[in-house]
C-alpha cells in the first residue's frame, strides 16, 4: 500500500493512498479551491472556539494570591496539550441551535479534568516502569501531584455554579456533571491510562497491538470527546437521539486522534482509522449546515489543522 | 501544669488537668452516672449513623468487575482512617429537622474526599522530603494515584445523583456540591496538605508553632468538617443563620479532632484547645435536644469515644 507523509494535530504521520484512504487529496483544481476555503472558514470557526475556552479559563485561574496555588494551577492548565474535546463541546452545542456561553464552563471543566490527568500521568513516582518522557516539570512533583488534585474539584465547581439556578437548569447541569465524573473516572479516562500502564509494564508486544491501543485511546480520548459532545448536545438543548448521535461520533474522533497520536503505530492502524472515520461520518449524517461541516472536519486530518 | 493521659479518637493523649481543663472529669458519683448514660446514648447515635454511612459506601463500591479497578477502590476507601465529618453531616442535617437518607450520599462523598486524599498524601514520590510514616500500601504508587484519581469524580457523581431529580432538589445538591468543591480544594485540604509539606521541608521549627498547627489543622480537617456540617444543614432544609453556626461549629471540631492528633504536640497547644472548645459550644446555644447533645460531644473528648 502506497503511504505519504500527512500532518495531523501538529504531528507528522502516515497516510494510506489507498482508494479507501481515509484522508484523500482533492482530485480537481476546483474543488481543491473549494476544500482550500471550506478548510480556512473551518480553521476560524475552531479557532474561535479556542480562544473563548481560553480565555474563559484565564478569567477563571487567574494568577492571584495565595501565589504558590494559583501559579502552579495556571501553569498545568495551560501546559497541558490541547485536545478537540472542550471545543467540541461548543461545537455540538452549536449545532443543535444553543449558545456558545451555554456550553463554556462545561468545555473548561473538560480541559481542566484533562490537564490534572496530564499532569498526574507525567508524575515522578518510585515504580515508573520506565523513564517518562523528558517533558519539562515547572514544579516539583509533590506540587504537580497537589495541583492536580486541586485542579479536579475547581472544574467540577465551575461546572456546577454553570449559569447558576437564576437560569433554572440545574438538572442540565447535574446530569452534564454526571457525565463528566463517569468519562474522566474510573471506567473512563483513568482505566485509559491504567491499560497504558499495564502495556508499558508488559513485555512490549501489546504495545503494537492494533485492539489494545484502540481500546486504550477509546477509554483515554474517547470518553473525553464522547462527553464532550454528549453535554454540548444536552446543554443546547438537543434531543436524546442527538445526544446519541454526537456522543457516538465524539468516541470516534477521541480514538482516530488518540491513535493518530500513538507513538510508534502498528501495521493495521491506517485501516483501522479508515473504518472508525466511516463510522463517525455516520453519525453526522443527520445534521446540516456550518457547524456540522466543521465538526466532520475533526476526522478530515489533512482538510484541517486541527 | 498538671497533666493526665486521656483517650481521644483512638490515640492516646495528654490533657492538661488545670482548672479550665477542656474535658474535665466528673466531680461527684450522680453526675458521672449521668454522664455514663449519656456518653452511651451519644456512643449509639454516632454508632448508628457510621454503621449506615459504610454500608451506603460498600453498596457504592462493590469489588465487581473489573476487579483491578474496584478492588484498590475499595480497599482505599476502607483503609482511610474515619474522620467525623461525614457523621457530623449527618447529625447536622438531623439537628435541623432532616432525614438521615437526605445527607447520607453527601456524608459518603465527604468520605470518599478524604480517602483519595489520604491515598495521595501517602504516596511514594521522588521528591519525598522525608520518609513515609510506615503506613501499609496494598498497591504500588501507580495504582493508588490512579485509584486516588478515580475516588475523587465518583464521589461527585454520588452526590450528582442524590436523591434525584424526581426530589426537586437540584439546586440544594448543586449548592452542596459547590460546598465540596472548595472544602477539598486548593483552597481547603489541599492548601492544608500543601502548607504541612513546606512544614516538613523547613528546618522543623514550624512542625511545634501552635499558630502554624492550627491553620494546617483548619485547612486539612477544619474544612472538610465545616463542609459536612453546613451541607448536613443545607440538606436538611435548616435557615441561612443554622447553616453558619454549624459551619463554624465544624471547623472548630475539625481543628481540636485534628490538633489533637498531632505528631509531638507543642506547649500552648492545650490552651488553644480549651478556647476552640469555648467557641464551639458557643455556635450550639441556640439547638437543643438528643442531637445537639450528641453533636457537642465532639468537643468532649473524654466523655465520648469519638
Amino acid at each position: 500500500m502506497a503511504r505519504a507523509l500527512s500532518h495531523f494535530n501538529g504531528k507528522t504521520i502516515l497516510l494510506s493512498l489507498s482508494k479507501s484512504n481515509p484522508f484523500p487529496p482533492s482530485s480537481s483544481s476546483s474543488s481543491h479551491r473549494r476544500m482550500i476555503v471550506t478548510t480556512a472558514q473551518t480553521q476560524s470557526y475552531w479557532s474561535s472556539i479556542e480562544s473563548e475556552i481560553e480565555a474563559h479559563l484565564k478569567k477563571a485561574i487567574p494568577v492571584r494570591p495565595p501565589i504558590p496555588v494559583f501559579e502552579p494551577m495556571h501553569h498545568l492548565v495551560f501546559a497541558a496539550p490541547a485536545t478537540k474535546a472542550p471545543a467540541l463541546c461548543i461545537a455540538a452545542c452549536e449545532l443543535v441551535g444553543g449558545h456558545r456561553a451555554q456550553a463554556l464552563d462545561a468545555a473548561s471543566a473538560l480541559h481542566l479534568m484533562h490537564s490534572a490527568a496530564h499532569a498526574h500521568e507525567n508524575l515522578p513516582l518510585t515504580d515508573q516502569p520506565k523513564p517518562k518522557p523528558a517533558i519539562h516539570h515547572a514544579y516539583g512533583p509533590n506540587i504537580e501531584l497537589l495541583t492536580g488534585d486541586g485542579i479536579v474539584p475547581f472544574g467540577f465547581e465551575l461546572l456546577a455554579r454553570s449559569l447558576g439556578p437564576a437560569q433554572n437548569n440545574s438538572d442540565k447541569v447535574l446530569r452534564v456533571l454526571i457525565e463528566m465524573t463517569r468519562a474522566v473516572g474510573s471506567l473512563g479516562v483513568i482505566d485509559g491510562q491504567y491499560q497504558e500502564m499495564l502495556g508499558t509494564q508488559s513485555d512490549g508486544r501489546k504495545l503494537s497491538d492494533v485492539a489494545w491501543i484502540e481500546h486504550v485511546c477509546k477509554k483515554k480520548e474517547g470518553e473525553s470527546h464522547a462527553c464532550g459532545a454528549a453535554c454540548g448536545v444536552i446543554l443546547g438543548g438537543g434531543s436524546e437521539d442527538e445526544i446519541e448521535r454526537l456522543r457516538s461520533f465524539g468516541v470516534y474522533v477521541g480514538m482516530i486522534h488518540g491513535m493518530m497520536n500513538w507513538e510508534g503505530g502498528s501495521e493495521g492502524l491506517m485501516e483501522e482509522l479508515e473504518r472508525l472515520r466511516g463510522l463517525a461520518l455516520k453519525e453526522l449524517e443527520n445534521f446540516s449546515g456550518r457547524q456540522a461541516e466543521a465538526i466532520s472536519c475533526l476526522v478530515e486530518g489533512s482538510l484541517c489543522n486541527v
